[in-house]
């Protein structure tokens, strides 16, 4: 391709409205160009990178059986009415009126299709296993569409869907799967891991995603290099280093006078012990009212995302004035002679609305339910405050000197935790989820009847999965997770032209033209996918312009490389070129492109 | 693939509500599965159709210099305003709200989109020419949604746009695409025509549309094979075989008394004349109001369509109350003696509304406005009635004895006129339209401002043309234009497989089995694509299954055909099959696809 007859050329300024680093380069290197909020055009170039990505996926779902075929965008409404999802996805769907006056929603998935046209196909076990996919555009009315092509309101996506006859086959079937997609941002030239989904490991749906490393990312992920799998820092589980000595012997309570600043580090310098022999006690507000006590180890941190998640309700801790209000003294909270809430806490059910339960006790304080993080378990002796203004608690003791009314994990994981399968070290990194998948049961497959006679002859209801990837968001995120302070540095096998050829002083020149014709002559002819900039500009403009499209080999033919009776080879990911002899050129350069993993190319 | 595990199987029954070939078949066969009306599910053997189609649509544009991208379906409606299509096309439009209250469509057609996007990149004649193309799911609300996959309202289209700087230009380019176009449907296997699009002849805006020969077609097209150009039977103009003597001298017109019926040949019968020397008159109503007299030589019939193009009204024979009414008789009704309408006619926009000219005058009857065919120019000494019971003229000339307001081309062509280029015969066929190109010329530059500098320095708007195919309807055109009672008839660049492998009693017949198997693991090996039927299904099932599917080789592997060391080889296009030693078919197979043209397999 001729830069000069190309459709969509770089521009010299950043969109004003950019918002992210792909949206900035996709759309000044005449990738992409935005429509609307949300919507964008792909150009020649950004077309060739989506059709290199649809094309890996495409292998990769063929691999594990999948059979590729294309389901419409316009629902009539009854199938999502059928699943609820009129409702349940009410806030995201797009609507519309056809002929006859009938309602229709566009598709931001395509369970409702998919499934009522397996029905139609499977009566018996022996129609089993099934995986159809397919690369269809989505539409979904996100509130605020933001990050370039990264989260759109139109976009393209794969989906695939699964049905199966038992749930080992459904389970053996989803690991073949994670290894296809693990297969796909390896191909695709990213490093992705299987991260349990946000609020997996609490919940019984059971998903998963995957996250591409990238510094920009908007997800943080705690990443075991030895299991190769990743979880998100919001809902991350991790071994917890005990410094304790399991052998302790409990030792009988006592007050002591504690004139202390509020914090754990003072607590435990006063009492001259490890701060994790400081039990830390923080009270939390819930969204609806009503308070609840939280217990962890003091050398670790209340993760408020799993608190939320396990009661049901946004928390955010109590203000000085409501502790004040049930008689806490801030800094010096524990549950040690509190009076209980009678009947204890229900899975965080009856927290917050229900007052009869929390009435004055002695010591004129409130009651309130408490739950604690498991890490307190195993700690002999704890200091505590005494709930009153300069007064602790030593050798505190679970269950001795205070009960708790629910166990649960509370903990904020970090790099300093060991991961909870091998303990082995975990590391932090910035990520963006770049596709998803779901064991959805027979949900679907009970809304639409899907049904099948299994090898005893009874009726039963197939087991259904499904697995997703954003193929335009694919785009960004490999722009995300490849490209220097110039531009786009793309892995070679989703590079829209795999060399970026130019010409120097061409027009003056007809010995450069000549030279600069017959390589690119030469390496069409080889199948070699050429950007040839044979445009009369400035050595500066191309070479920026050639680090902003970011084509993984670049290659410069001028008077001053001909001289040396050679071009000038350099990869985008390098900082240094070399000359390389101006006849062996072609056959380098083809024999390169044949060494590159180019097996997305199409 | 083996047919068992294919996602998509025939059925025993066609489905209830087909209404064309294609969707029986389509349907029945496991292409399609329609999820409404106008909405179809594409199947993995469907899907593998139409992405034939796609890659050959996609070769023959690329060869053209068109460019590759996708832009969005979803369009803020302000765009749809600029160019007054919100209410042109408002009928066929998907409307939506997206957030914050906005409106969209989905977009029917795309020049809202590529001309703004156009102008981002246009600014100077050096930019210019560019061509870009998309395969895109276009979305419209038809009233009636029909005929299977031919008319959908949701359905997938290759549309291409192409920007140029001077007419010359268009013009050439237009001519390569139209060729291009040409090339398309030959490798899809079908016949098809350019033919003038519907009105084209009359109106200004030039387009062309391309037609597929098929017997159901819901066209009518008269072909000139030497030119190889078709019109539609609406709107063709052809050569009229002049029967007359040019030397013919005027005679002196003169009344004859004639008790005859009222039909041409028994006017000419009572004269002894050829009934081209009769003068045909035909009075019309207006769907407005309003009645035209519309005059044509004896043997020729007047085109309804062309009267209603020309008068741009619907028009319908005038009834015997309405001719009574304004004193005619019906059979003899002539332009002769008639009072003339003050101004004459303006091509039909003072007919039918105002009746101020429309006086009672001579001979009591009511002033008409005539027009009349061109045929009539040169026929001399005309019969026809006298506007009285039983009573003739003969000797009738134009100009002499009659005046007309207008002339236009009003005549039915049918196979016994010649091609109006050529002369040469015309053939009457039945055709689907599969395609249209039009130039569009500056309309949507001017909506939106897409304007560049001419190499005279001076600003100027972009010359535009689109050019469409329906992807989804071709897969549709092709099974209308290539089946049997039997089922569909594949041409080899478009089948979802090559060859049809089936092995019959495998389950009892291990070597049959190990046949069958070792030459589809062959075929394989050799990239030949081949479905494999490997059920336990009885001969009859499976042969009715392979023609109902229509792939082009059909390979039998039987103990009947081992006995003679041979597998049976038999094409879907014709009755005959052929043994073909085992040994040798992998080879011969392998020969047969290669030597196919199925340069549009992907």
């Amino acid at each position: 391709m001729r830069y000069s007859k190309l459709f969509g050329k770089t521009k010299l300024t950043t969109p004003h409205d950019s918002d992210s680093v792909n949206a900035k380069y996709l759309t000044q290197a005449g990738f992409v160009d935005k429509m609307a909020a949300g919507i964008y055009n792909f150009l020649p170039l950004g077309k060739r990178v989506l059709d290199k990505i649809v094309q890996i996926i495409r292998e990769e779902m063929n691999a594990v059986d999948g059979q590729e075929i294309a389901m419409p965008a316009l629902h009539p409404i009854e199938l999502w009415e059928t699943t609820g999802r009129t409702k349940t996805a009410d806030a995201i769907l797009y609507r519309t009126k056809g002929a006859g006056d009938k309602d229709f929603v566009f598709a931001p998935s395509h369970e409702e299709a998919v499934t009522p046209l397996a029905a139609k196909s499977v009566q018996s076990y022996k129609d089993l296993p099934i995986s159809v996919y397919q690369f269809q555009t989505k539409f979904r009315n996100e509130p605020r569409a933001k990050s370039g092509v990264l989260r759109g309101r139109e976009f393209g996506m794969k989906d695939m869907y699964s049905f199966h006859a038992t749930e080992k086959d459904m389970d053996e079937y989803y690991e073949r799967v994670k290894q296809a997609y693990l297969n796909v941002y390896e191909r695709c030239g990213v490093k992705a891991y299987v991260v349990e989904a946000s609020g997996g490991i609490f919940s019984d749906k059971i998903s998963h995603e995957f996250s591409v490393v990238t510094p920009a990312g908007e997800d943080t992920i705690l990443v075991c290099e030895k299991c190769n799998i990743a979880q998100n820092l919001e809902v991350a589980i991790g071994k917890v280093h005990n410094p304790e000595n399991p052998e302790e012997k409990e030792l009988p309570m006592k007050e002591v006078k504690a004139e202390r600043g509020p914090s754990i580090d003072e607590s435990a310098e006063a009492h001259k012990v490890a701060p994790s022999k400081v039990l830390k006690t923080v009270v939390y507000a819930l969204s609806g009212g009503g308070l609840i006590g939280v217990c962890i180890r003091g050398d670790l941190k209340v993760n408020e995302h799993k608190l939320a998640h396990y009661l049901g309700s946004e928390v955010r801790p109590a203000s000085k004035d409501e502790l004040e209000k049930i008689g806490l003294v801030a800094g010096f909270i524990s549950p040690v002679g509190l009076p209980k809430v009678k009947g204890g806490l229900k899975h965080g059910a009856e927290v917050g609305g229900d007052e009869k339960d929390v009435k004055e006790e002695k010591h004129g304080k409130t009651a309130l339910p408490f739950v604690a993080d498991n890490s307190i378990r195993d700690v002999k002796n704890f200091v505590t405050g005494a709930n009153k203004k300069n007064l602790d608690l030593v050798n505190v003791n679970l269950g001795t000197d205070f009960t708790i009314d629910d166990f649960v994990d509370l903990v904020t994981v970090d790099e300093s935790f060991g991961c909870a399968k091998c303990g082995s070290e975990l590391t932090e990194t910035k990520a963006i989820e770049a596709g998803n998948i779901f064991k959805l049961g027979t949900k679907f497959s009970k809304d639409f009847d899907l049904h099948f006679t299994n090898d005893q002859g009874k009726r039963d209801f197939v087991i259904m999965g499904c697995y997703g990837i954003g193929t335009t968001r694919l785009v960004g995120t490999i722009v995300e997770a490849s490209h220097d302070e110039k531009g786009i540095i793309w892995p070679v096998s989703v590079a829209p032209y795999q060399v970026h050829l130019i010409s120097l002083g061409a027009q003056k020149d007809s010995e450069v033209n000549t030279a600069a014709e017959n390589i690119y002559e030469a390496l069409q002819m080889a199948g070699v996918e050429v950007l040839y900039d044979e445009r009369d500009e400035s050595a500066g403009k191309k070479f920026n312009d050639a680090d902003l499209i970011g084509l993984p080999l670049r290659i410069v033919v001028s008077s001053r490389t001909l001289k040396e009776k050679s071009v000038e080879w350099k990869l985008r990911n390098e900082t240094e070129g070399k000359l390389v002899k101006y006849t062996d050129a072609p056959k380098e350069i083809i024999e390169w492109v044949h060494d590159c993993d180019c097996s997305g190319a199409v």
